[in-house]
């Protein structure tokens, strides 16, 4: 059903029944797109919000990109109709809308294309999808071959439905001028100022074949007529109509007529997107429309996306995870840092973390995206809930709601970068303030955040939660501004302890002190107020109650308090013994570790939204892959690596059969969760959300390069220590680490009573390889007990 | 096709495919719904804004109610699958999702009721719904009977399609404790205060049987499987899988078996809607679902419709036009002012012209809108966009854009309700202000919105257009504070000059005069800048440029400016003459009167969003049957009586076949437009909005009751001046007024010079009937020259 191609370069489902949400996904610099393996696509280009240029049959919220996309009918997609003329019979490529069954079936997942074979009837329909970098326009192949071995006359019809643009204007109609359909639209706009900033709307949709077809149709309803999606009329007629759209709703489909002979093949290329004029029309189609427009497109593409290449290149016993690892998450990675999930105000905790990935790929970027969400800083210390990235842009949606985590992530992203890299001098670079107006340098303003966290406490010393932390939404704990948070709390106490040693190394020992010392008053306030026994509880709400705790009988038990507690050293020995164990008990499941448990079945008013999510709701104890990523983390820390290593390929997609089609995702991106509630739903516990927009991506490449591998940074050199599994009698890694390359071969050793390492064939000192000389390849020998 | 019932209460369509978007509606206190005659359905309730319990497959928009409803394989609708369990065939009544080609097929929109009977495969399925007064519910009864001869096993699944629920949760199971299928939902929210408003919302939909089902399915996706909508998989298995539905889309289906008799029949009856509880579902199946909850419901509805009746009966050559008049009409208008359109915050010009309505049905609803709209206005005297109908209320959408128009309607439509009730005493009410806070009488309200009229005017004495006024929304010609409207201009003329003859009857001679100056500095400066030779111009924009006349290519002639120039005395006999002319020949059509002419096919910045509409809108030039209907009140104003009587007949719908599928509409409502560009885009030209809510059904009233058959109220008795048209040999009308009920008897008689009129016998001087006897029946006779 699933494969690996062999290069491991693609990635084939051979059967669009068995996992009917299985989708790959593209993006450019401007826009993104997602195609679902039955043909259902939904696309956003940055107009300079999110916008859409096919659209749904209905007007449609504008919203955040939700997670389980529902599908229907007349979702947007991209489809081919083919309609044998002597018989009359009809399939549709890839299997929407007439979803017959095919005499095979392959889609197949690249870094820079989405590609479908489909035989049907004995007919071989092969299509594909590319971007190019920087434009607007899906690159659309399509070749028909004849494989029933006798001559066949065929009508071959790309529908590419357009939908409901807009409530104010919508027409369409075939223009041969132009080559293709060309719907237009006004967005509607009720208020003057909106007018000037819309004008300039990519408002038109075209669709534009390469060779001539015979028909046409641009009216979505008289393509469908009585027979309907899955057996149009507009594809039963001798041909299409040729009929224009005026407020209708507009669709491009054409008709191409061909007799083939057996074995003959036909070849089209199509390209659809946005535009503002035709005059932009005619310049796309000029750039691209063509086989040689295609292929330099591709080869520019694929350049692009090899940027995104991560540091680690690995050989391990486990084949899904070499292949995930080497190919899929660093793009994923990449996507999230080069484009910042094509928003314009990406939540400062994402903006980050995503940015924080960027260190192991480039770290240039890194380095910027800090100073530029530091210049966003306000002049409390406090971190804004989202930053900026474009002139006009604005705070929606989550990010006008107060949250007070966004400093925690300061340090705790940034060790990342300066472990990599060494760059201490960013430390030193000056931030002008767009807000405050001062200017300070990096050290300071990071210093001042982590003053603002310890301020923003209550007499207990706990941290005040105000309408939400990290994660879980919960809004209502604190929002008469008493509620505290249990994880946030432990989660300033270990961001303090990191820039506690930041401040170490620029000797400053006084800071350093007060930190550390802030560090230990938040983790004696956690032990003293929200140790329940077995674990942390999660907080204490405006009125005063403790929750995620014992007597709790949903909500009982919540991740993010615990693996923090273990980043932050508040829990002891016992107390870690402790945790784990109600943590393997009670929140882990086949896929993953859920963020919570058990899921509410109603309405908490005193905590949240977090809890209206249920019953019923996709996060309901979802396993929450962000937080999950930092429970392990949190057991590389203390060196728990048998149970790291089991939970950190629950979460990495491999392809192992009936666990696959459950979760219902191509092992391409880690998704934001996989349904939880094990208990409650195991009906629906472990799909995917389909969802690659997560911060939980750097967080698994650290974890891998920190933990698994132990190939960490730090200021003076590269640190040894891998965490390798007790069942893989080898490694090798090759690890690019500020300009050298390390040929990383670890094997076990019946024997060995401690580590053994050589560099270039010589007994390494200790674990840490120092003065490396960028450019130089070391040969690294890791002799690990077996 | 089409045809009336014997009785003309209910309305037939005879194919679903010829009119496939033909709807009617019900409404009650609290909720509307428009079925469309294939099963599609709109529905909407108050919470207090209105909500949906039926939704999209996808998140849909908010918005106010969009014309010409986009229908796609997934929209919310009503569907009763039928399937033979020997054959396996299956049809689904009433035409969607199957669409099987029908033996028979009956859609009959009812006052009170809808309802369908479809015969296929020897099979009858009748189905109707209809509402309760003050409960949120639908009220279904399905019976299907065996009409094939022989025994049958039959399978009846109803399909009520719930859709995307919410993002933030939602679920639905079957509830055997409550007798069907239940699905939740939670509203979504952001902000923690949006959690209060919406906490008490109805976020849970329920579909409840009488009788219990042999199977059930509460997941969409299940039901439909690969099969898809058209023959759902579950369907094609032997029972439903009694699925659950977990974040998934919900959807209620039962499935009934029953082997059928020859000629035997099976009734059920469901209830649909929104619920907040389980206690309020059981509550509400404990008072509807029975035969006799269906019964007593069914008589409260005609009880509650029935007093809508208006004020005229009558009986005249043109059967399509009694039946209109004599049913339909009153009903819309009653809808109209009894719900305000189902909103809470009604564009006041929309306000006073719906409660006009009402003053020839409940005259004291008229009265205490009119008092409740005076008491927000302003303290400058300018009315607001909207009126705020309950606490918590705010100004939505375009209310939220400044219109100067508003005043205008005051005495407009203040006038109707003084006609018909002579109740001057109105005048005298003191309303406090909720803005200005002081308590002045209406009269001196109004007083005070007519000096505000005059006050916002430019140096030429022309009225500022801001960002709009009526029915075109032109928002770009005076948002810089400089242009100006013609059609303001007349129509504050018109309404000062109403103002005026109330002043005198006050007498107050002194106001009287300065109103009617300022009507005529108005009047004289329309002449002086906006006459353009055979019409007036449209206005003139911020940049000095008039528009709406000769020297445009697009938008050339306008209707308003003409029709209330008109009203207004702004043209004497000559301008008249040519404006009448131009209107026939460059904006009449086969549909009515256009609002104006040519249709723009690009933006024109200067003008606004109007023309933005353009090319492909429906709005482009559309035959806006609210501007339209002015046209023909102006024209009996002028007793043109034979023009205002042939496009009256054009606006109000007759079941007059070809030209009725091309509106696509049954004649049970008059939609607030045809489409128009008549001569740009003849294909699509006359088609309905199907938007039954519009300020024209007031006004259709209004020149019925004192243009056509002349019968208007005034101080002190009833004026009798009929303007039959000439084909017209004779009519009958019985009209109540003010507690009396006249039996008019018109007869056009040959030889005769004038009209001679006759009451209980006795010739009248004059043409009016003075001191009218509440309670009493006068048989009127008029004769007119023929």
């Amino acid at each position: 059903m699933l494969n690996p191609s062999a290069d491991g370069e693609r990635f084939e489902l051979h059967s669009a029944v068995a996992m009917p949400r299985a989708a790959g996904f593209l993006w450019n610099r401007r826009m993104m797109m997602q195609m679902n393996c039955r043909g259902y696509a939904v696309a956003q280009f940055m107009q300079p919000e999110p916008a859409k240029y096919a659209h749904a049959p209905n007007l449609e919220a504008k919203t955040f990109m939700q997670p389980e996309q529902p599908y229907y009918a007349h979702h947007p997609g991209r489809f081919f109709y083919i309609k044998d003329e002597e018989s009359g019979e009809i399939f549709s490529a890839p299997h929407e809308p007439v979803r017959a069954t095919p005499e095979s079936f392959t889609f197949s997942a690249g870094k820079g294309d989405i590609a479908w074979r489909v035989v049907c009837a004995g007919i071989e329909v092969e299509m594909a999808v590319s971007l190019p970098v920087n434009d607007v326009v899906e690159l659309w192949t399509l070749t028909v071959r004849n494989l029933s071995g006798r001559a066949r006359k065929l009508s071959i019809y790309p529908y590419f439905p357009i939908g409901y643009m807009s409530w104010m204007n919508q027409s369409a109609e075939y223009r041969a001028d132009l080559g293709g359909v060309v719907a237009s639209s006004v967005a509607p706009y009720q208020k003057v100022a909106d007018y000037f900033k819309q004008k300039d709307f990519k408002d038109k949709t075209f669709f534009l074949h390469e060779r001539a077809p015979d028909a046409w149709e641009a009216k979505q309803e008289t393509f469908e007529g009585e027979g309907g999606l899955h057996h149009p009329s507009g594809v039963q007629q001798e041909t299409l109509d040729g009929g224009d759209a005026r407020y209708e709703t507009p669709a491009a489909v054409l008709q191409y007529r061909h007799g083939f002979a057996p074995d003959e093949s036909q070849q089209y290329r199509f390209i659809f997107g946005p535009a503002f004029d035709d005059a932009e029309i005619r310049a796309l189609r000029e750039k691209y429309l063509s086989e040689a427009g295609f292929a330099d497109t591709r080869r520019e593409y694929s350049d692009y996306v090899s940027q995104g290449r991560g540091c680690i290149q690995i050989d391990t016993p486990d084949a899904a995870l070499n292949n995930f690892v080497n190919h899929w998450l660093p793009r994923q990675m990449f996507y999230h840092a080069d484009v910042n999930r094509l928003s314009t105000d990406p939540q400062t905790r994402n903006y980050l973390q995503d940015n924080m990935g960027m260190s192991y790929i480039r770290p240039a970027v890194t380095r910027s995206a800090f100073l530029h969400a530091l210049s966003q800083q306000e002049e409390s210390g406090a971190m804004p809930d989202g930053i900026l990235l474009i002139e006009g842009a604005e705070l929606k949606y989550i990010n006008q709601i107060p949250h007070t985590d966004h400093c925690v992530w300061l340090p705790v992203c940034l060790q990342a970068y300066l472990d990599e890299t060494g760059d201490y001098a960013l430390l030193d670079e000056p931030v002008t303030g767009v807000t405050d107006g001062r200017t300070l340098s990096v050290f300071e303003r990071i210093s001042a955040a982590m003053r603002w966290l310890l301020d923003v406490r209550d007499e207990r010393g706990l941290s005040l939660i105000a309408q939400g932390d990290w994660c879980d939404p919960m809004n209502m704990v604190g929002y008469k501004g008493k509620g505290v948070s249990g994880w946030l709390s432990v989660a300033t106490s270990y961001a303090l302890k990191l820039w506690a040693a930041v401040c170490d190394a620029r000797q400053q020992p006084e800071l350093a002190q007060s930190f550390r010392e802030g560090a230990q008053q938040l983790n004696d306030a956690v032990n003293g107020q929200l140790w329940d026994g077995e674990w942390f509880a999660r907080g204490i709400t405006d009125d005063g109650v403790i929750f995620g705790t014992r007597k709790d009988n949903e909500g009982r038990i919540f991740l993010n308090p615990q693996s923090w507690a273990i980043l932050a050293g508040t829990a002891d020995d016992a107390q870690r013994e402790k945790m784990l164990q109600a943590i393997e008990q009670q929140l882990e499941t086949p896929y993953g570790v859920m963020m919570f448990a058990p899921a509410f079945t109603a309405m908490r008013d005193d905590v949240g939204r977090v809890t209206q999510k249920y019953p019923g709701s996709a996060e309901n104890g979802a396993v929450y892959n962000h937080a999950a990523i930092f429970y392990i983390y949190s057991l590389y820390d203390i060196t728990e690596s048998e149970r790291a290593y089991r939970l950190l390929r629950q979460m990495i997609p491999g392809p192992d059969g009936d666990d696959y089609l459950r979760r219902g995702q191509l092992p391409v991106f880690i998704p934001n969760y996989y349904r939880g509630a094990y208990y409650q739903f195991p009906r629906t516990a472990g799909r995917s959300s389909q969802l690659f927009n997560t911060g939980t991506v750097s967080w698994v490449y650290r974890c891998l390069v920190e933990g698994l591998f132990g190939l960490q940074g730090q200021a003076d050199g590269l640190r040894i220590a891998p965490q390798l599994p007790a069942a893989w009698p080898s490694a090798k890694v090759v690890r690019t680490f500020r300009g050298a390359e390390f040929v990383v071969e670890m094997v076990r050793e019946a024997g060995l009573e401690q580590t053994r390492i050589t560099v270039d064939g010589k007994p390494l000192q200790g674990a840490v390889i120092h003065d490396i000389e960028p450019g130089r390849r070391y040969q690294v020998s890791v002799r690990l007990p077996a």
